[in-house]
C-alpha cells in the first residue's frame, strides 16, 4: 500500500517554518501498514499544487495533503483539488453552521468574519472531515484510484483530524493490516560500532531493521514484520547490545522509568544547558513523580551560595572543569535532598570560548549516595546543538550510575 | 533564479526523523536570491532517487541535494547521481587521503574501516566540496543545465558544508543578488487581527510580504524588495503594529536584547513549564548577562521552602492559582536577587487535569519591583505544546512588563 504526502505552504520554502507534518504523518502511516516513498513540498501557487496532486497521486493508494485550507486569498487547496478532479467547488451549509459554532464557543466577543465562508467550499462529492481544533474542515475524496485526506496545515489541529482518518481508513483499504514493530533503544555507544556489533541482524526483509540516530544522541533500532519475527530478531538484537540498551525511547524518558520504579528521586544544577536537562526531563509523562528539583546556576555567585561550591575550587580548576562539575552535583544532591544529582558547567557558545576550552567543552558530573561521576565531553555545531546534546549526555550518564553501569566513587574537593 | 531540495533517506518517510535540513537549506537559498518552488523526500532505493533527480532539475536552475552519502549499502545518492549524468563513477584519491586523515585526527584509536572508501567516489566531471565535520566529502557537478550540489544528511555536517558553496555560487550565477530582507516581530496579536490592522500592507509583490506564526506563538512578519520598498514597507508595518513589535524574532530573544541595554536581570520559578522558560532565555547567545539563577519547582514543598509561598495560600486558592503563580514570582524574585522574576504554575498533562482545571491551564505572573501581574492560560494539545507555548507566553508577558507595556500592581498574599 503505497501512499504520499503533500505539504503546501509558502512559509515551509522559504525556511522559515519546519515541516513537521509530513514526518509526523509519515509515522502515522507507517505505523498502519503504508509504505511512503514520497513527500513534496510546494508553495501556495494554485498551479504547483495542480501539478503536485497529479504527480503524487499516480501510483499511490493514499495522499495526504496538508496545508492550504486557510480563510484567505492565497489558500488554494480546496480549488486545486476541485480543479484535478474537474468538479466544481461548492459551499457546505453544515460546515459553514459549524465554522460559525466554533467562532461562538471560542471566541465570543469577536464578529464571525464573512472571509471564513471560503473555509466551507468543498469539490463536489467530497466528504468532509470535522476540525475540533480550528475553524478549516478537513476533506476526504479521490483523484481517480487514488485515495486522499486533506488537512490543515496548523500542527495541532492536523494531528487532532488525522484520528478522524482511522475510521474511513477500514473501509477503503479492509486488507490494510497495522505492521508488528519492535523497537530497541540503546545509547552509549556510536551508529557505527553499533552496527559492528550487530552485523547481519540489520536486514532489509523479513523482518525489516532499520537504525535511526536522534538529533539528541540515541540510537533507536526498529524491528518490523510478523509477531514471531519481531520478537525473535528483538531479542537477538538486545542480547548483542546490553551494555546499552535503554527501557525507553531516549535518556530522559529512561531515567523517568527506572527512577519511578523504585521511587528514587534526581535534581539538577545546570550552568551552559541553561535549562535543557530538565526540559527534556521534563517533557517525559510522569517526570513530576522522580523531579525534586532543578537549579540553573549561571553565576559563580549562584554556585557558591546555593551549591556550596567553594571559591577556591573555582579559582583553582576554572569554572569549567569536571571538579567543578562534581561540586556542583554533590551540592545540589545535598541542596534538593534527592537520590542523584546531575550537574553540567561548560561552553554554549557562540562567544566565550578559549583554546584550551573551545566552544562546545561541556563538564558533565552525576552524583549519588556513594560519590560522584564525571566526564567532559565536547560538541560541534551551534550553540542550541551544544545545550540539547550536552543535556542529553548528562541524562545519558544519570541514566548508566542509577542503573548502576557506572559507579560514582568519593573525591575530596580541594 | 528557481532552485529545487531533493532529501534522500528512509528515516525520513518512516517518520522517525524530522527533516530539518530542507527548511535550512531554503532559508539559504531564498536570503541568496533564489526562489524555491518544491522539496522532495525520497527513500534509500535508487531507483526512486533517479526518478526524483530528473524530476527536480527538469527547469531548475540549482538543485541541492542531502542525504544518501553515507559509507553503507544503501547510501546510494552517488551512484543514482552518475546514473542520471551517464557517467562512471571513480574513486578520488585525494577525497580517500582526507577521509583517512579525518580518522586519523578524530578517532585515532580506531583503523579505518575500510567501507570509508565508498565516499571517496564521485561521478567523473563532478568536483569535491570538503566536509569540516565528518568523513563524507560533497560534490558539485550538473544534470544537463541544471546546477547540482550534493551533500550529507547529518545536519550539522550540512550546515557547515553549505557555507563552501558560497564561492562556486557566484560562479555559476554572476547575476544573482542578495535579496534586501526586513523583518518585524510582534507577539500578543493573533494572525487574522494582524492581519485586519495592516490591511493592504500584505502585498504579494514589490514589495512581497509574507506573514508566519512560529510554534511558539510570535509572529514574523517577512518583507522582500529593493532596499527603498523595504525599508518604506517595514515602517508602515511597525507603525500599524506599534503596540505589538518586539525587539527580536521572539519573546526570549527580545526580553535578552532589551534587558540587556539597562543592566537589568531576571530569574524564573517553573512548576509546569518544567525548565522550558530558562531553556527558550538559555537558547539565546548573551542570555547569561541578564539571567541570575532559574528554579524548577515542581513540588509543593520545593515552593514553600524555597520560594516562601504560604501553605495557607496553596490550600485556599490550590497550586494552580494565579495567586500561587503571583506568590512563586515574587519569591523568586527576592531569592534571586533580580529585577523581574517569571513563574508558571499549572497542568502539562497528559494526566491531572479535571473539569475546572483542564490541561493546558497554565497560570502566569511576572513580578517586578511594584508588583506583580497575572493571568491564566488555556493552550491545546500535547504536554510537550503545553510547555513550549506557555513558556513562550510568559515570556511575552515578562517582555511587556519589562518594557513597561503592561503594570504591576502589589499584592497582598492571602
Amino acid at each position: 500500500m503505497l501512499a504520499r504526502i503533500l505539504a503546501v505552504g509558502d512559509e515551509l520554502l522559504l525556511g522559515r517554518t519546519v515541516d513537521t507534518n509530513s514526518s509526523h504523518i509519515a509515522r502515522w502511516l507507517t505505523d498502519r501498514g503504508f509504505h511512503v516513498d514520497r513527500t513534496v513540498v510546494v508553495g501556495d501557487p494554485q498551479r504547483d499544487i495542480e501539478a503536485a496532486l497529479h504527480a503524487v497521486s499516480d501510483g499511490a493508494a493514499l495522499v495526504i495533503i496538508t496545508g492550504g485550507l486557510g480563510p484567505t486569498d492565497d489558500d488554494r487547496t480546496r480549488q486545486a483539488l476541485a480543479a484535478v478532479m474537474e468538479v466544481a467547488l461548492t459551499e457546505r451549509s453544515a460546515a459553514w453552521a459549524r465554522i460559525r459554532r466554533w467562532y461562538r464557543t471560542n471566541l465570543p466577543t469577536r464578529p464571525i468574519p464573512e472571509i471564513n465562508r471560503r473555509q466551507a467550499l468543498a469539490p463536489v462529492g467530497a466528504d468532509l472531515l470535522a476540525n475540533d481544533r480550528g475553524t478549516a474542515p478537513g476533506l476526504t475524496t479521490r483523484i481517480a484510484r487514488c485515495r486522499v485526506a486533506c488537512m490543515p496545515g496548523v500542527p495541532h489541529e492536523m494531528m487532532a483530524m488525522l484520528n478522524r482518518l482511522d475510521r474511513p481508513l477500514i473501509r477503503w483499504f479492509p486488507r490494510l493490516r497495522r505492521p508488528v514493530i519492535g523497537e530497541v533503544w540503546i545509547s552509549g555507544i556510536g551508529e557505527s560500532a553499533a552496527q559492528e556489533l550487530i552485523g547481519g541482524l540489520l536486514t532489509e526483509q523479513h523482518p525489516q531493521v532499520g537504525i535511526t540516530v536522534s538529533e539528541k544522541g540515541h540510537i533507536t533500532l526498529r524491528v518490523v514484520g510478523t509477531a514471531k519475527e519481531v520478537r525473535a530478531r528483538t531479542r537477538a538484537l538486545r542480547h548483542a547490545l546490553t551494555p546499552y540498551l535503554l527501557p525507553a525511547a531516549g535518556p530522559a524518558a529512561s531515567l523517568v522509568t527506572l527512577l519511578s520504579k523504585d521511587g528514587r528521586t534526581i535534581a539538577a544544577a545546570e550552568s551552559c544547558t541553561c535549562g535543557q536537562v530538565v526540559a527534556q526531563l521534563g517533557a517525559v509523562a510522569g517526570a513530576s513523580a522522580v523531579l525534586r528539583e532543578s537549579l540553573v546556576a549561571y553565576h559563580e555567585g549562584v554556585k557558591r551560595s546555593r551549591l556550596g561550591v567553594p571559591p577556591s575550587l573555582l579559582r583553582r580548576h576554572g569554572v569549567v572543569s569536571e571538579a567543578v562539575a562534581a561540586a556542583m552535583a554533590m551540592g545540589m544532591r545535598r541542596h534538593a535532598g534527592a537520590d542523584l544529582a546531575i550537574a553540567t558547567t561548560g561552553i554554549a557558545g557562540p562567544g566565550g570560548g578559549t583554546a584550551a576550552t573551545p566552544v562546545g567543552t561541556v563538564c558533565v558530573a552525576v552524583a549519588d549516595r556513594s560519590g560522584v561521576a564525571t566526564k567532559t565531553i565536547r560538541v560541534r555545531g551551534s550553540r542550541e546543538r551544544v545545550q540539547v546534546r550536552a543535556a542529553a549526555q548528562a541524562l545519558v550518564m544519570a541514566f548508566e550510575v542509577a542503573s548502576g553501569r557506572l559507579t560514582t566513587k568519593p573525591i575530596e574537593l580541594i
